[in-house]
């Protein structure tokens, strides 16, 4: 049987915002739970420009995507917010006591009385690589991620790609591969030199093979790959893989939040500006996500919007509950869950 | 001939959200002349809380209020606002263009096609004490605040209160006075220690008296004054003077706001959450002095409501420019206004 995880809100997302809106609705004393499709919290801050300065975070004149998240984490640290990542939220329902199951793509079940959205510009998707038939071999013998290393023991791996994930996969998997040939188009890559001085290093003990190339053809049956055809600068080549791991970057797409059965309007979610409410009650949409009239796609906008957010979130899990609006300044109860009471 | 000052938005307040106004506004070329009634940016978080903790600006787990003005001037540093400090803002009317005047208590002009008001909750004034017929002296003799010292010298001053305001004005006008008292009721003060002793100093010296006892009448005629009675523990003494000067904190009060022809409701500034924009277009209201379903005073609500009151004051400051949304992490044009492209 499912095990289900319950909580007080689910939040879909683990960037800046929904970071926050854990601090807003801890203040309210209610508990989260986030889901993330990356494997840390930040969402596009921590993937995307994680080095790069941001200069429009109110009181912070200058600060880098990763300073961002880790004062963040810091600030809702006091509320212990669980987390899941390298997951995805599949499916979206309504049970009959009104509150929701949210389940992920590995069968996770929460439940929880409200739902945030806080998907930013969807779900960071793996870009598939132009390989004719390779849809066929998805799942299979062909992965975007690796979730599980056990899963590569013993096999022939065929890895492809110049950037990080494609390096440090390369050095995280050889030891347990049966064998294992990195693809890249050119001889440079754009990974951290110290892991290329690595890989090259295992090449020239001959524990893995380096092939400058494009992939243009899977062979095998039943979605299980025998081998890959590799073009060159000196010609074409198969090489026998029974894993193919293609590391070609991220691209963000809305996914399986279409499917929820929320108003959309060009790939946003409407929400009233009162409470940053869906179409469907007890599901909000913070963040770059959401839609109103006067939006702007600005983390200072999302934070706003997680405040608002949280005090129809404590109606909805609490509604016995007065919700008194307190200051942390001047607050002794807040400071208290917040650790800092004198 | 009165001077006018043109700007392109005045904004009225200079506390946290107004702060971060000129930041937006900056970011989309508008220039920005800021008038607080105190004597220093900050508003309540630099009068009321510069050394309190604040726990819920985002990325900041805590700040102190006067590190929270501190880090906004800094950032909105390469946008040059102008500020007029002191002042209130007593009438606010608009032109045949369309554009606004601005008028302060003291008669300077300023001019703008657009203005912000982000007086938090109204204007801090001094509190009155409870001394019959006071208002009768009020603006003649009898002065909340000193704006030119010059116009204390020579006379009879009475200085009435314990706090910081008090005795720095003791110490500031006691070289230039003809003989200056300070009143306090008791013989503890709230100022700075050095300042009281200084003050003690002083009257150990023969330079001035102080007297416990609080002021219980006023003598003159005319607005001038002559004279007061100080009832103190000994009984009551009648001391002669010609200013008196009273001390007793300021309280925040909505003030001329009031009069300038805009739809309130419960002395909240009702606005829109598209633009934050009031009755009267072109005139915006920002942070805790405007009201709209959801509202909550939070610091962190007002920088929202500035980005987006930004946008709108773009256009009409520049209806002939089209808005280009940009970000600060990857526009080189808004990154030159920071003084920060490489």
């Amino acid at each position: 049987m499912t095990q289900v995880t319950r909580t007080d809100v689910v939040i879909v997302g683990a960037g800046p915002v929904g970071l926050f809106a854990v601090f807003e609705l801890g203040l309210l004393d209610l508990k989260c739970h986030l889901i993330d499709i990356l494997d840390r919290p930040g969402g596009q801050c921590a993937e995307l420009y994680p080095e790069k300065p941001i200069y429009d975070i109110p009181a912070w004149p200058v600060i880098s995507g990763q300073e961002l998240v880790d004062r963040l984490m810091e600030q809702i640290k006091p509320f212990q917010p669980q987390f899941t990542f390298n997951r995805m939220v599949c499916a979206l329902e309504r049970l009959e006591d009104g509150s929701f199951r949210v389940t992920t793509d590995e069968g996770e079940v929460f439940e929880a009385k409200v739902v945030v959205i806080a998907a930013g510009g969807g779900s960071f998707q793996p870009k598939r690589p132009p390989i004719p038939g390779i849809e066929a071999f998805e799942g299979k013998s062909v992965f975007y991620a690796v979730r599980r290393m056990e899963e590569f023991r013993d096999e022939d791996l065929l890895i492809v790609g110049g950037g990080d994930s494609a390096l440090d996969w390369t050095l995280n998997l050889q030891p347990i591969a049966r064998r294992l040939t990195l693809v890249h188009r050119r001889p440079e890559f754009r990974a951290a030199p110290d892991s290329v001085n690595k890989m090259l290093a295992l090449r020239d003990e001959g524990k893995l093979t380096f092939q400058i190339g494009q992939v243009t053809a899977l062979t095998g049956e039943d979605g299980q790959l025998t081998g890959a055809r590799v073009k060159g600068p000196d010609g074409e080549v198969e090489i026998a893989c029974t894993r193919l791991l293609p590391f070609f970057g991220l691209t963000m797409k809305l996914g399986p939040i279409a499917n929820w059965g929320l108003n959309l309007h060009e790939n946003l979610i409407p929400v009233d500006t009162e409470k940053f409410e869906t179409s469907e009650p007890g599901i909000f949409a913070i963040g770059d996500i959401n839609h109103y009239p006067g939006k702007l796609k600005l983390i200072l906008s999302g934070f706003h919007e997680a405040a608002l957010m949280a005090q129809a979130a404590k109606r909805i899990v609490h509604p016995d509950q007065r919700v008194v609006f307190q200051y942390t300044t001047s607050s002794t109860s807040l400071q208290k869950k917040l650790g800092v009471a004198g």
